[in-house]
């Protein structure tokens, strides 16, 4: 509890990594919508694993079956449910009584009273991004048929700098969803490669911060306080597994400027009021300003590491070492991209509902 | 909207910064606590304006009136509502027509359609936080009575480093918010003040980064995905005017790290199952694990300054030189200190009567 | 909990009977409504005690004061908060040990551990309708400011029979808000009043159904299933102490009709589309169809009578004769109506505005 | 909007009737619970259509699939998600131009923008109570589990009465479980069958009450106000297609009552506490005291029924008559009981959770 996002657009996850599948279902979405599907899946194979070696040789095949909400092609107004279902599982991969270090083992046993599905993280996999990848592809399109752009790059890796987002348009966000490996400075991003590379070698994994931003949204969506546009991203972002820090414009960097500094300007571009800077990130008092809305995420390097690491036996509390087979990303950033981007559409697809707007 | 926040402990509240008066309603509060209220006025102090040079002069004298909930000096169960009314409000001192860099009166004007009450940041004030505090305070109460301590020290200002939290106890916890100034490391509490006073004395401010943690959780309090413990932590902190990032852990700092180093190894200290390091703080697949929960929030400058800045006439969109006149913080900082742990405590007891416990 | 209802407006109470005071929190307003207090508070003294032999003779000064939301005399899409002080208050009239029957004495005494604030009924008093009723008639202005009319009769009073709805308009509406004790049938109203006077002289009480329409619901507001029209509205009636049925259209007397005479014909008039009959209750599959919104709610006799009833006293078990004294209403009925009216305007306004109207 | 219902057990349901299929999320259940399968399709068979001459000759194979929070026979704390196919579907039987009178079809057209699944009443479809019964079943066996037994009976059919509910116990409620046609009185049993007969040689259908009790609820579940046992009870059943009224204890009758007729005295009988009649069915203040819980709820006739209707031509405006084909049921309140016991265990469970029971 819970698994169900969201206030004018419900969006609620089921499944486990290794049960029969996995799924969402969205409610409401407007009546009328045509998914792209060939666009819906590009972006979902972005998250799937197995495309390079910087990733899991996993093959999943993550088409899934819409079990309602369209109709000849269009969306009908009530709940879409979308089952993916699981395959090429190895289920013996796992030892559920010695819990791996820096994942949910520990916590679902003590939470679920031993009744969990251990088998692949069970209801705590990275998998459960695969249904939240679709819903966000679909609220993404909804944005973008407004002018609202969503895209995304790598910014670190392992303390390997990429440079920021300055000047964001469509064609560069567009551009930077066909990178296998989303990054501003093609040197930076060989680089992080290589620390990749070089922690796969050694059976560990890294981890980074992905630079997210969004064009286009209009000033006056979000709420002050609990509704802000910054709760809403966050809650929604602390829900991808391994994002351990959230950050919006200058972010943490604004705690060592000046007021006069950090305060962006306000001007007029024609007929529209700006800022002169970002450092708030598109958003004042948890509404939007007009700027674009941006942030960062922390993602932390991937627990399940082949290197030996020292746990406990739960059922003898005896000191135990633990070397994890299977398959596993040495970094899950660069699958992780699309997956914030599209968690973001679904906050702000659902800020915008909220606010009225688009009945 | 919205103004509410909270599962099984909702909390609303009202207000604006120079109507009569703003407050908060607590709803879900265990019947029986008997709230001390020397101790919460204490912590509401503590987030008071006038305390010492390095915070504004205004003064409030912000003891709340409670007027239902409470009955023999107890909780009934029953909705507790707090007013705090507004007094020494200086309203001439701002132009509406003119949007002060860095606040949210642009905003506010463009979603309140000219309406909002504009007077001293209307509902978008930071005073909105009295409140919150107060709510707090009594939510502090009842975790501390079964054995759960919080505690926050200032970690940065304007670059300025305050050491980690360590090992934290509760003696340790209780006497940082003794302090007017808390920090760990005193020689770098005097730095941080100097660089408030300059800041003051050129009419300028900074901001900075409060570290807040809490002792003696259970482990298995939260859930994955949306209601996350970090989910819910966030979205309360984001609500905090000029937050503008959170990490819970290493946070930003564990995406340099190895997955080796970064997973905290599971061990054994007599019947307690614990981690040898905490760089998830605490938290593992969104649900508490027995360690104490972590994490830092950012603060950004305060926005209201004296030095002369660019912004616009909104009936004109011409270009207008802005001073701001009034009496502001140079610094939040210090008075958002126990701004942090009071909205951490709400949060950590919604989470725990989520759980079911302490029915 | 919980106290706070609603999606897109979120109304809060708060208060108890005999404490300091009584109030609402009203979230989600659209900014710029001027209320119009005359009007508010005509409709709040249709609630107040005192107004005829009828009820009961306690006075009650219930003139909120605006503590946040309203500047210049127009909401400002802040919370809006009005508080009720209590007056006129007579604690002694009540033994908590002994539970008065049909009474929420007992549970209140199991739910609360014996915390709760008993005097006059706590904060399950009818008192309680107060706010409601403030908060429901600032709705029912903004639905009025659309056409949508809001009106109620009694129709039953211990057995007697008003007419029921036919053709109702504004005029009929509006008139039957004028009215101390509102029907359609004087004849019938007579004899109902000779009823409650009767059952006064008696010390004992009566109960009685109320009928409510509104008029000019645009069809499509609402949805299926958990958040039908019918949902939301019986969801905030039986939230209004006392009330123990609601039917919708024809109600519990459709189940006597065949289909062939239950499904109202659907038949166009002009360019509009309407039904011939509205069994229905302007209502299908949760959504508004174009007529009347109609329903009935049963209102059970007022449990404080002055006759002797049995009880226990909960501390030894032993049976214990109670004789209620105090002021109470021999039927709250004539005073509930406009509750009714302005839960039902809450409704409404929350449905539409979830609809996406009214930006 | 809203699929989504519940506060600590969040229910959601998707799908349309002559889609691929329809199902439920169920999140919220606790860890370790063994769902007696053989059980619960038994109680979703009584839902099934094709039981008996009185309802439809559709055959459905409602075993659903389940694909999440199940694992070596136990829920794992995880959602759980049924689904369950759809089969034996005649979309040729609708024409969407002229919507059905009583049905949804019109409001459908209005709020999906003519995008909705018209194909057999699509999401409004009576079907949609199978993963609702389905989810309810569960819900029912973690209830008896700790002796709250739930039961229901047909009291009415077109004006034919059955008795009503005294004492109830287990072995009654288990008994009426296997009756196809549930009543207590089986004189009135074959009356109301013969109604039903009757209305069906007659291409016309009737409509019906429900009564149905819960007990062994603990007194003290529930709470004052927006979440009281009649709020959350209610707001569920008239999610269910064609329930046009509920009410509780003795509901629109005791407004006939005095206030000393329809007061419950209080009693002890050994330790418990206890009422004498039961006028409030088992709620007062909005929470249980302790005595069966009891209400009764209105369905209205089928209203696709054979017989020639009028209508219009949405295209044009014109009046079309309607001579509705395909198979339906003369009388759906047979199939309903069981949805009634389903759902009501569905917020009996949720409202104990919420009290914090059972963690």
């Amino acid at each position: 509890m819970s698994n169900t996002w969201g206030q004018m657009l419900k969006v609620t996850i089921f499944g486990e990594s290794h049960g029969p599948g996995i799924g969402v279902v969205i409610d409401g979405l407007p009546p009328g919508v045509e998914p792209n599907f060939p666009e819906i899946y590009r972006h979902m194979s972005r998250r799937a694993p197995g495309q390079s070696e910087l990733t899991t040789p996993r093959k999943e095949s993550d088409e899934p079956e819409i079990l309602s909400g369209l109709f000849h092609g269009k969306t009908t107004g009530a709940p879409l449910c979308a089952l993916i279902r699981n395959q090429d599982t190895r289920s013996s991969d796992y030892d559920p009584a010695v819990p791996r270090p820096g994942s949910a083992d520990f916590v679902a046993q003590i939470k679920y009273k031993g009744c969990q599905d251990y088998r692949g993280g069970g209801t705590f996999s990275g998998r459960m991004t695969a249904p939240l990848t679709f819903a966000g592809s679909i609220a993404r399109q909804i944005l973008a048929d407004r002018g609202i752009y969503i895209g995304a790059h790598i910014k670190q890796i392992e303390g390997i700098e990429d440079l920021s987002f300055e000047i964001v348009d469509e064609t560069l966000l567009a551009s930077l969803t066909h990178a296998l490996f989303p990054v501003l400075d093609d040197e930076a991003g060989r680089k992080m490669s290589d620390r990749i590379r070089q922690a796969k070698e050694e059976e560990d994994s890294v981890g980074g911060i992905i630079e997210c931003v969004a064009t286009g949204i209009p000033a006056g969506v979000g709420s002050p306080f609990f509704d802000s546009i910054e709760s809403a991203v966050a809650s929604m972002m602390f829900s991808i597994p391994a994002v351990k820090g959230i950050e919006f414009g200058a972010g943490f960097s604004i705690t060592a400027m000046r007021g006069s500094q950090a305060n962006d300007e306000i001007i007029t571009v024609g007929e529209r009021v700006l800022t002169r800077t970002n450092n708030n990130g598109g958003i004042n008092g948890g509404i939007s300003n007009g700027m674009p809305i941006l942030f960062r995420v922390a993602v932390k390097p991937t627990p399940s590491i082949g290197k030996t690491q020292s746990s406990i036996d739960i059922r003898s509390g005896e000191e135990k070492e633990l070397k994890i087979k299977g398959r596993h990303d040495p970094c899950i950033v660069p699958r992780a991209v699309v997956v914030v981007e599209s968690a973001f559409a679904l906050c702000l697809l659902d800020r915008i509902l909220s606010n009225g707007e688009w009945k």
